[in-house]
């Protein structure tokens, strides 16, 4: 696979802004100057627990997670991010407070970060950013009540499902353990589901 | 108690804004413009699963609770409004869908709402509300990490305990049911909670 240069990683940060709001040229460069190109090989560490998440992070290309270690080691995953998403922790970036997870890649990614002050500066520069975050903390809160609501209401089994559907290729990119904690079920149990599925 | 008379309502609203963002008096009766005041009887239904959320809503006073109604008829509590929050079916109410909860008040209750139209043009004429909701979608997404962090990383007798440390009337204005419910256990494991919390 060519290496993308990094114009190419700040045009798609470009493409995913204009999605949502539209920019003059001028704006565009103007915006990328906030962004630092940040390379990452798979498993590398993006945020430790305990650690101040200095940036939000957008995903050029990529794949990582996000986890909780509990007092006796075990890991949850609490999200992950794919090309063109968004990653960070959230209370730990706004509030500047130590972060309750951890972020690692699992294959090879490529980011475009931005601190705190750095993107308040923006905002205050060019204002339709406001309207851009706004839209994404939407999606992302739809999201999230999306996610309870289906913890609640469906099976293992339909959730896993649903997954899939979303994200056809998760499997190939995502371990089962992971999968599991992610849904908030036992790896046994997702390997009976798996087993049930196969066999009709 | 007294009745409060409309224009204390919008100047809750009006406070509401201006702890995020300043606003000169003109900007605050043009935004108070855009919200209706609606006053509800306890128990009675703001929104019922299935139809259209057509409005986002201001709580000025009064106590609300949504919830999904499963295949079997039982409730899951999603969430709960106290005065000064906002309570609606995000998903709902800016997809313009069928909603996946109820919501119904607990106490009488007075909202100021707003709908799809009216704030895409309120944000249209005055572009600082973007900042706003952005702010406010930040906070709400931060909230419902944390209660995702919460539930996986927290004994439900700590979860309980976190809940009245935060919200120290709930227990009086909540039935003990619907806080089962919120923390997603049951009702009698929340029973057993508090009988060994009022031994010690």
């Amino acid at each position: 696979m060519q290496e993308q240069t990094p114009k190419r990683y700040y045009d798609n940060l470009v493409r995913h802004i204009e999605s949502r709001i539209s920019l003059d040229s001028e704006e565009k460069d103007y915006i990328c100057s906030f962004f630092r190109l940040r390379k990452l090989l798979s498993k590398q560490y993006l945020l430790a627990q305990g650690d101040i998440c200095r940036y939000d992070h957008y995903v050029c290309e990529g794949f990582l997670r996000s986890f909780y270690v509990d007092g006796n080691g075990n890991e949850h995953t609490l999200h992950f991010a794919l090309e063109d998403w968004w990653i960070s922790d959230l209370n730990s970036f706004l509030k500047q407070q130590p972060a309750s997870r951890n972020i690692i890649t699992l294959d090879a990614s490529v980011l475009l970060q931005i601190d705190l002050e750095n993107r308040e500066k923006l905002m205050e520069n060019v204002p339709k950013m406001e309207r851009f975050w706004r839209i994404l903390n939407e999606n992302s809160s739809m999201a999230q009540d999306q996610r309870l609501l289906d913890t609640i209401s469906m099976p293992g089994k339909d959730r896993y499902l649903a997954l899939l559907d979303r994200y056809p290729h998760i499997e190939q990119r995502l371990p089962q353990k992971h999968i599991a904690s992610f849904l908030g079920i036992t790896p046994v149990f997702l390997s009976q589901i798996r087993k049930g599925i196969a066999k009709r």
